[in-house]
């Protein structure tokens, strides 16, 4: 059976949008002679649909329009997720499920049986699970069809198992010997090699042919990759699609072949790769075609108008350079080359006047505050201003470009920098800033070395520097990952070996800034745990005199 | 056996402070000759903990700190919730966890089966449900002990079973004839009722006597309004507990008596309760004492004031009133006025010549743009910097104070108006805005009565009235409610009698501002259906293409 495995870039609820692509891709598909055609988790809908899953006209609508797939399909075999209703008086409403259709007729039908609920899923909010673990012949194979998680419990690959029962094993006892999974599992770095390693084992270990089909592309936050693969019986790779690109590609059960699409190399590759999709679709998806991003003579906001650039078009994205009196002139050289080289528009406002005019109007209430927090907040509040004004005014996306180790401990002003519709980097660390910058300049030099190489500073008081009030960022980065995404206590971050009152004093800063990330704008993931959906903290809380 | 129901308010995480208040509890109870006494679901560490849930030092702490309350504890038994670890490698690491002890010996654990995942909870997403139903003897009761959700699946009850099983069916068939209910049941108006008669129905239909006991006070924007209740074997409330009230009431399972203390009367008194005791718990649990709030002469900001005074006590409120040349006099004089009768600090900023430094400095980029909405927007921005530059300068915590149908429709600006720590009235919508005003009123005249009457008025460009931009508050809450609270779609919104252009510019409206309340401050919920974590809808969507 010769299978074309389709990954594609859904738009959340655009059911018209999503089946247009779809009959698109199943033509390509007839058009290499394939038999079957796969396409990712929910794709009718797009991933994840969230609390539209509630409305009964959402469901409705991807009901109907999978039913017109299924009438106006000829020719080609399909198999695509969808959302459908548990007939049953009891349980969740919802199946997630799985399809087989071939010339108006459902072949067969699956529900998704391990629903994750962790990290950015939610899947027990909406989803009755499946408890059917049937394998059908179809075309000289013994299909098992299974959804995403389903394959991700193998008790010889994860130590703690989140759920008692392993579909992939029951499929195989019911005679599978071609598992076919379709998914929508979001990105983070390091994550492709796993999910490789785990497919090629599991089909070596059941002697079964394995097809993994991923959705490609952003949806909110959340970022897909694609990277679909086929393993042979052995366990060997023998088809795989490319990371964040829409592609087909085609594997035949019966044939030796090899179809290995090149992927990014790196961690830091595949990153800058997932931030410039995640913005593309992000800004798309939200009907914008133009950004702003403000630009300090830094190498975060340096970094993130040359990822917007590669995302959306250089004449695309405005550039908005905001002097105080604090600013040097190295950042304004900076910026200048920065825009330059990028071929963006730059538009300058400077703050100094408005800045006075505040402390003025302020003075009744309280005096001598320029470069006090106070003071430096105001400054920052008031590039927030200009910014969303010429969002409002010239229609386009303010991008926000702090990123994840100032988040993290609140070196940043809610309402000010991190104002804006997109916090492009903002799960990115600032050592991975670093790396991205370099990766950008590969070729030739994009962003300017001194942005890269000078102190960072945020220049809202004389002579400030961020060094001042953090700790270097390669200690700062470690103690961060160890507590926010691996969930380490504070006697656990000591025994790595940092030092207490450093560990003391980064968790504090966490934890009394939460508040600030809960009004930050959706980041784009790239790690195991960004703010977000996926880290779920209460702000009124008192677990941090646990500290002592 | 006497009983005594103890609700008390945790706070998240703040173990001693959490048991420092149940051993003052169980004193008082002992004092009342009580043989037992109950606390709420998951009182060890405040509920709920969210993600902290995933730290070990979180849940060791907690596991600490019942190790030493059973320890410390004598002559008495007591029943309350904790969190416990799942010694099995299969399934979720955790379970919500109820325990009776006495005299350093734990004589009875039984682990929540019913776990909710819908709204504001996240259940599955932590818990490995229980599975068992056994009822056990202590002190000549058959006890079977449940968690909150636990009794919620009756079959005459709910139409739509969420789970398979019924776990109070299976204690009573397992002998039980008194179920204990330990819960933290979020408030929303009109709940109560509905829980009263289930509990009654619950305990007539098996002959069982109840002990409901629920938790109290506000965690971020869920609060928790107590009510706890008994009920005897024939359905007949025979104790029940003050709304949003640390309190003791005691039940004897021998005797018949009767301790029904008063509640509030209609929904409204109980939702301007809900907002006091959420914006006091969620200033107090944050650790701040003082409150700002920016008042503009109207009555959103009126009664946001109004409550904060109830919350935190006059001396601890700071008005600020930030007139331009759009402020009408009578605004001034109802600011004035409204400070007066409150007792309340007022300062004054005025951003007039603010907002012109502005325009001059943005004229090269546009220029004519005071009372388009960019200009309109830049006005509601300096007065959010202004208000946050107060809470910075004094210390004290901004409540914003917009209104549930403004933030629904975006009748609001991001970082301008939308700014602040807490969104006191943000599920409130603008109709029971005007209830609440009525009732702070209802002794004296506190909210000035032509802040009231007058039409609303944003006054950011002359002669502005919401009602030019948006349908009557009669038609737009009642259309907001059917497509927010009850997930009804364009069609069914119709069908109710609603014009169809109206209809469809409202879901649009609302759909189209997703963004904006993603960064809104945690908000205090009083319906059904609030935003924030109780509803989780994607920003990149394109649902809304269904209307026609």
């Amino acid at each position: 059976m010769k299978i074309a495995l389709a990954q594609i870039n859904p738009t959340i609820g655009d059911f018209k949008h999503n089946t247009e692509k779809m009959m698109a891709y199943i033509e390509r598909a007839k058009g290499l002679s394939c038999d079957l055609v796969v396409f990712s988790e929910l794709v009718i809908s797009g991933y994840p649909p969230r609390d539209l899953l509630e409305r009964e006209d959402f469901v409705t609508a991807n009901l109907e329009t999978l039913r017109k797939l299924v009438d106006s399909v000829k020719g080609i075999g399909v198999i695509c997720g969808f959302v459908d209703r548990n007939p049953r008086r009891e349980g969740k409403p919802l199946h997630n499920s799985v399809v087989l259709f071939e010339e108006g007729k459902v072949l067969h039908q699956a529900h998704k049986r391990l629903l994750p609920a962790y990290d950015v899923f939610d899947e027990t909010r909406y989803f009755e699970p499946g408890t059917e673990y049937t394998a059908f012949f179809y075309k000289g194979c013994t299909i098992g069809l299974s959804i995403c998680e389903d394959i991700c419990n193998d008790k010889d690959i994860f130590s703690r198992r989140l759920y008692s029962v392993d579909p992939l094993a029951r499929m195989v006892e019911n005679g599978a010997d071609l598992i076919i999974n379709i998914a929508a599992s979001p990105f983070h770095a390091g994550k492709r090699e796993f999910k490789r390693d785990m497919l090629g084992n599991i089909s070596k270990k059941y002697k079964v042919t394995l097809v993994y089909v991923n959705q490609v592309g952003g949806n909110d936050g959340v970022l897909f990759d694609g990277i679909s693969m086929a393993f042979d019986s052995r366990g060997i790779m023998t088809a795989q699609a490319s990371d964040f690109e829409e592609e087909i590609i085609v594997f035949d059960t019966e044939r030796e072949s090899r179809d290995i699409r090149p992927i990014s190399e790196t961690d830091t590759d595949s990153i800058l790769k997932a931030l410039v999709i995640g913005t593309r679709d992000y800004v798309q998806k939200c009907g914008f075609s133009k950004v702003a991003v403000g630009l300090s003579g830094g190498v975060d906001s340096a970094l993130t108008a040359s990822i917007a650039v590669r995302a959306v078009g250089k004449e695309n994205v405005t550039g908005v350079f905001m002097p105080s009196q604090y600013t040097s002139r190295e950042s304004f050289e900076d910026t200048l080359k920065l825009a330059g080289n990028l071929g963006i528009n730059l538009i300058q406002v400077p703050i100094t006047g408005i800045f006075k005019k505040f402390l003025q109007e302020l003075s009744p209430v309280f005096e001598g505050i320029a470069t006090e927090v106070t003071g430096q907040n105001i400054q920052a509040r008031i590039r927030g201003v200009i910014l969303m004004a010429i969002s409002n005014k010239l229609g386009c996306l303010l991008l926000s470009t702090g990123n994840k180790s100032e988040l993290s401990v609140g070196y940043c002003t809610l309402y000010g920098d991190m104002s804006g519709g997109l916090a492009v980097i903002s799960d990115v660390p600032k050592t991975m800033v670093y790396r991205l910058a370099h990766l950008v300049n590969k070729e030739k030099e994009i962003i300017p070395r001194r942005s890269i190489e000078k102190p960072p500073s945020a220049e809202l008081k004389p002579g400030q520097f961020d060094q001042d009030d953090l700790p270097p960022y390669e200690i700062l980065d470690p103690i961060l990952k160890a507590y926010i995404e691996d969930n380490k206590g504070f006697r656990e971050i000591v025994a790595m070996g940092f030092d207490r009152s450093t560990v003391k004093e980064v968790i504090r800063r966490v934890d009394r800034n939460e508040y600030k990330r809960r009004q930050a704008p959706p980041g784009l993931k790239v790690t195991t745990k960004s703010f977000g959906c996926g880290r779920r903290y209460p702000i009124a809380q008192r677990f941090l005199a646990v500290l002592q």
